[in-house]
């Protein structure tokens, strides 16, 4: 079983189309909060992701007008307070856990974000490859609010690389909104649309990316992460070895052939 | 004797309220340049803050409109060149010593930067955690100016996760000055305010952040920096150990204890 | 033999003056693509010029209004269709060995960039250290659309650091083109400038870095480069000796006798 198809999932909405498969949370009254359920089954989700490959890139998106109030404080926070420590670490390594499947899922992910996106929401969106987001994105690490440390599901070491390490340090510090403004300016968001058009932006972006050469776009993701703390000289020898074995793929000789033909090229991901 | 009290302190200026400690070099006839004293007595400074549990953030505050000119070609220079590769790495690791005590004091640092802020002036700036400027600031990494290289104190490791690589070698090669709008555009300044507010500003946010579960901020600032180099994987499994031992914390309790009774959390860093 | 004096080499133009060396790829009429030749020559000029003293710093420059339209689709794509493994990865690790020797070179590089510059020429842009442009330069990494991966000649280790994580990912995936204006808000071009303008500024950016401490130049890029995956610790210590060093050179000592004499100093680069 690997949970991917349409319609299997419990906890969050995924559908999929044309090899985009859109997931978002589904409580819209509250927010889209994330529970225990929902961080386990979106970890186990991602994780059979590696394994589908019909699915070529996701799209994370917004739902009732937010895109997520990150761990509820009912059903997450007060249970967390009677834990011991054993439970607690279990707690905080499901969490890292969604961050490291979302991230060795090998498809690009797109989070598309309105209103409320914080806590783990905002770690949800971060661990994304792109991000856009509407005027009103809220995009909070909140979690000195909750009296916890900034250091959550990577964010000391995730954040600092997009936005710089001293906007992320005032940002995990203070717990305050970044707005899509700053968003944009800083790096966090590719760019800013209109509501009506998030969701159509982020399949468009995602499409785009599924059309192109899919088994490079999982080398790219890979090195991308891969080479976080390699020298330079590893990491450039580490890409010599990845783009060579790219150059044994069809897609490398499609692309070629198109060029030839004076044609676009109709890569099979392969 | 740890040396943090109010008027202990013999080469700079320190005064204590409310948790906060404001220091400030003090020789503002002469835009506060460093000598060996207080290069020696800032390190030793920042080395016992780390045990002292009442301070709970730092402003580092300009003085008579500047902020510092960094090693005083007199007092620090000229000696230099009389000393041998012993004396001189003695100096090195004495100035590198004093960043590593910013970066390890546990307790996150307010720089309020107007006028000069150049050489190890400008240094003390970056190795501070957050900082904000009056448009009349001029950052100057300009140690290729007195024969040397860019690479003092950590610059070359630190500006460029700052302001990105290559925006950090333009001003580590040419040491020409970043304004306070470049900084604020690059992300090395949070924001620029008005000369008469610079004191008062970085004040209120020292305050904001002493505010809240100090010992999550301690956890995130030893994150920020033990995160450095770590792989991905290993900063997400770094981050579950760190934020499960914040979970233990009694901050972490009263913040949802305020919650579900619609209040303000009043925390304790404990 | 160096290869470095002007006039002999043979794929691309050289050309030295007070010891600048302005090189640019010199087939304009096809906007000047990279050939197996020229990858080599390039690879061997740069290896060869870190032991070239007289040479202090180097301007890469565009001809004929580009700066490079990368990999030639003919005379590269074509041929390594039909290598194998061993000739695939030969191939690669010579265009990634270039860039570990602009790297390793010893002297700054200034790119002058024009027009198209895409693929392995929008690397070398990446590769060098400071780079200017003119507002019709369109900078493409655009690897996915010939079939590839973005993890190119260290694409996935370089790019997030100059441009940020998520900009970078952005590029990779799609290989749409960066704009001129883009470049400069996102820290990977440092201005914008006239393209009739665009080679006297990078020449006199290149002469500003030449008439500084050389030595301490050498050191500033071997420690930002050295420094890539260093702990804060590591790099704090290293800094102190590679600074140590430099407190040796003569160029610290003239820089201090100027300034007591009140005269702008006159480096020797020793």
């Amino acid at each position: 079983m690997t949970g991917i198809a349409e319609g299997s999932t419990k906890h969050f909405r995924c559908t999929i189309a044309d090899g985009i498969a859109t997931v978002a949370l589904d409580r819209p009254e509250r927010k889209n909060p994330l529970t225990f359920e929902s961080y386990a089954e979106l970890r186990d989700w991602f994780r059979a992701l590696r394994y589908e490959d019909a699915i070529k890139a996701v799209v994370f998106t917004s739902n009732g007008g937010n895109f997520s109030s990150g761990g509820d404080v009912h059903d997450i926070i007060g249970p967390l307070l009677s834990k011991d420590m054993k439970g607690l670490l279990e707690f905080t390594r499901m969490t890292g856990d969604l961050v490291k499947a979302m991230i060795g899922c090998g498809k690009p992910i797109v989070a598309a974000v309105d209103g409320v996106c914080v806590g783990a929401g905002a770690i949800v969106a971060m661990a994304s490859d792109i991000r856009i987001a509407t005027a009103d994105a809220r995009t909070a690490f909140l979690f000195t609010r909750v009296g916890l440390a900034g250091c959550d599901m990577g964010a000391c070491a995730i954040l600092p690389r997009i936005i710089g390490q001293s906007r992320a340090a005032e940002l995990l510090y203070t717990g305050r909104a970044m707005s899509a403004e700053e968003g944009e300016r800083w790096g966090f968001y590719s760019r800013i649309v209109e509501p009506e058009a998030l969701e159509a932006e982020a399949d468009a972006i995602a499409r785009r990316i599924a059309a192109g050469p899919t088994f490079g776009h999982m080398m790219t993701k890979t090195m991308l992460n891969q080479e976080w703390n390699m020298s330079l000289e590893q990491a450039i020898e580490a890409e010599a070895q990845a783009q060579a074995i790219c150059m044994q793929t069809k897609d490398f000789k499609r692309a070629y052939d198109a060029f030839v033909a004076k044609q676009k090229p109709v890569f099979g991901g392969d």
